[in-house]
């Protein structure tokens, strides 16, 4: 384990360089990640599958195109790891589910199809929390081992904390990318909704895969190396924007949004998230709170109920999916799962035609700021990543074990880009801030991310 | 066989009414269903799967709800068939397709969930073009065997003229739940993108599940059953109105659309439609040609590269799911369906994105219509079912052997709605006539579709 302190974290983009000139190879750095999975795997447990061989191989064929000059992409030959709810047709896909144990349809989701096409290696599938839902996988966080990495995108978060790749792909429906990004130090995107194309995953109206990376110029490779071949979501422009990493914008006006999250958050935090604010003054940003615009206020009013709208519409969109899962192997889905299950089970149409309404209304009252700022700015997760022992038999189930998803609710049901930037730390853990944009604003906000990181230290706050 | 013009349609809702009474059961009207499809089934060939033991098992549980007097809806104790795309957990989906032979995985698709909710029989699975695409699976047309029943909802339309079941549901992604309709003298409902959960079925974002029946009573009864257990599809508010078949609603202006199959269309269907047009003009109601507004002509520009667009932007949506069935399967699927998957993966993201631009431009030019007229009328299928002798061994395959959807691909891309009517016969062969409204007038078109079939005869053209 690294001090978190003490933590530099993993990059391809850089590293790519060394290739044509012989000084390093696509070989040599899949052996220097083999080398770290070895190391740091039996405690982080990040991984349900690992292809080494499968890797090797396309490595060194990676290898001989570098040599020529001749890369598919500027991510051909980098190691990616790919969340456990995404079909790959050389590892199985298991979900994280008792159910879907042995599940190996041998076909690749849209995306692995594109990151393949990009010369990437499929070296892993990460773990996931149960369906992509609460329940945790076995994943430690990569900066204390007693304390969860987030979820639901678990193991994409934890293996590019612990340096193990340099990048992977996670899944957001709530909070299950940005979350677990800030709690692991990486930064991440999650793109407008329909931004990158999910295959087969179409269950859920407000969810994307997005990329984990250790340093910008990864993420954004990796997502438009993707975007470029297979496009978005079926019905959806997706993700557009420049060959490489955009360029630093400085903003000029920001909105703090406080979300719901606000009222319950630890004082560390907020004191952290108060000093960056400050550093951001200093270097003439504007802020623009709730009390500065009544447009404002409407926002934060749309979204203060972020995690029932998100939840309520997802659950109820997940219902027949899971149903047949459950009939089929009674057992098959956890305790926690199947309370979810339930209670889609009582909703009616209406119900869910309600969650739909407040959604549209949230995105109303979003597309409203557009005009007041360059973007929005609030905090990735609750504070550091909380302890998580465990369930304990007898006693009852936590709500929560992968972290809240309080400030991840609003981008989701705002189908907003969002990126989460490791700029804080809080008792020594990472902490994330977020900047959120209009939607197909992706690399705007990519491009405030930027001016954000290569300008701004980051904030330690003492827990 | 029956000709067409000696046909009765078989129906339900007037049966249901001596369930109470003991005039009639459930189980009766099942078994004269079987009879039916015992005597009709070795030529018409409609059905890919029929779950007899089943079935009666439900009728006789229906029966004893009726004797009760608490039937769960209106349709408890409808045999339906479901077109063999959908999952059923107690038979086999294999989607017309080689390589899904003996796909099982016993679950339902969400609005066969609702259907069994509801107390429906679900008797049998129907046969499908292969994967809802163009290569045709056995079934012949129920008043001509030499003929096609359509596609890709062959079975599903084929069983309900031949009198087999009341009601069956469909897809469409570009015409195939109201050409093959149309061919087999159906009315047939095609929702508004989005207004019946399709459950599992979410690759292509221009399809929609809907209902085949022999009468309008039945089709919107089974259309709102559904809609009111399940909903629409995620992120859609989905199909909502009355309790029964909406009233008649007498149309005052109604915009006649040419569409791109009208240059090609024979003679005598195009005699025939005229006709129609006639008693609509003497019974009061004002024509809106192309000629007479803007907008009409707007719109007809818009949709006049229709099929090319929507079998550009679903053969990309369709592109992934396919490669990886053929990956695992090379002789899973058909040459036909080969050459279309070819077709898809010469494409790139942005030729993808040019469909669905244009796409866009032809739903605001027909949101701009809104207030010129009640609905649009065009013809359902361009003239009767054409002849279909099977593809010859070393000659070119026919290109549209399930007929040509040009006069379907507008609602299809537009995103809605549109009732078929079976109004007219040319040669002894049923055409249908269709009614298209705004997106989510599904109940209002059906109201006007109930004035039509109320008030006009139907016109018979010679050949």
């Amino acid at each position: 384990m690294i001090p978190y302190a003490d933590y530099t974290p993993l990059t391809f983009h850089d590293a790519a360089r060394r290739f044509t000139d012989g000084n390093d190879s696509p070989r040599a750095y899949l052996e220097r990640c083999l080398e770290t999975i070895a190391e740091r795997e039996p405690v982080v447990k990040a991984l349900t599958a690992l292809n080494e061989t499968g890797a090797r191989a396309a490595a060194d064929a990676s290898a001989a195109r570098w040599k020529a000059g001749k890369p598919l992409s500027p991510i051909d030959g980098m190691p990616v790891g790919i969340k456990d709810l995404l079909e790959t047709k050389d590892m199985p896909t298991e979900m994280g589910c008792a159910a879907m144990k042995g599940n190996f349809p041998k076909r690749d989701n849209a995306a692995v199809w594109a990151l393949r096409q990009a010369g990437a290696l499929i070296l892993a599938k990460t773990v996931t929390a149960e369906l992509g839902g609460s329940q945790p996988g076995p994943t430690t966080n990569p900066f204390d081992p007693r304390r969860t990495p987030g979820g639901s995108s678990s193991g994409s978060a934890a293996a590019v904390g612990a340096n193990m790749m340099p990048a992977a792909i996670g899944t957001q429906v709530g909070g299950s990318i940005i979350r677990p990004a800030a709690y692991c130090g990486n930064f991440a995107l999650k793109p407008t909704q329909g931004g990158i194309n999910r295959g087969e995953r179409l269950a859920t109206s407000q969810s994307t895969h997005g990329p984990h990376a250790g340093c910008l110029e990864d993420m954004w490779q990796v997502a438009i190396e993707i975007a470029k071949r297979c496009g978005g979501d079926r019905g959806a422009i997706g993700l557009m924007g420049p060959d490489t990493l955009p360029a630093a914008i400085k903003p000029n006006r920001l909105i703090v949004l406080q979300t719901e999250g606000w009222a319950d958050l630890d004082p560390a935090s907020k004191a952290g998230f108060a000093q960056l604010l400050s550093r951001l003054e200093a270097a003439g940003v504007t802020l623009i709170h709730r009390t500065d615009h009544p447009f404002v206020e409407a926002l934060e009013k749309a979204i203060a109920n972020g995690r029932a709208i998100c939840n309520g519409v997802t659950s109820w969109e997940n219902r027949w999916y899971q149903r047949g899962i459950l009939d089929n192997a009674p057992d098959g889905i956890s305790t926690r799962g199947q309370a979810t299950l339930k209670r889609a089970e009582a909703m009616t149409p209406d119900d869910y035609r309600a969650g739909l309404l407040a959604r549209q209304q949230a995105q109303l009252a979003h597309a409203a700021v557009a005009q007041l700022a360059d973007a929005a700015i609030t905090l990735s997760c609750p504070g550091p990543a909380p302890l998580w022992p465990g369930d304990v038999a007898g006693q009852p189930l936590a709500p929560r074990p992968t972290g809240d998803f309080v400030f991840n609710a609003p981008s989701s049901m705002l189908f907003a880009p969002v990126v989460t930037v490791p700029l804080i730390s809080v008792g020594g853990l990472p902490v994330g801030v977020q900047l959120m944009g209009q939607q197909h604003e992706d690399a705007r906000i990519t491009g405030l991310a930027r001016w954000f990181s290569e300008n701004l230290q980051r904030v330690a706050a003492s827990a």
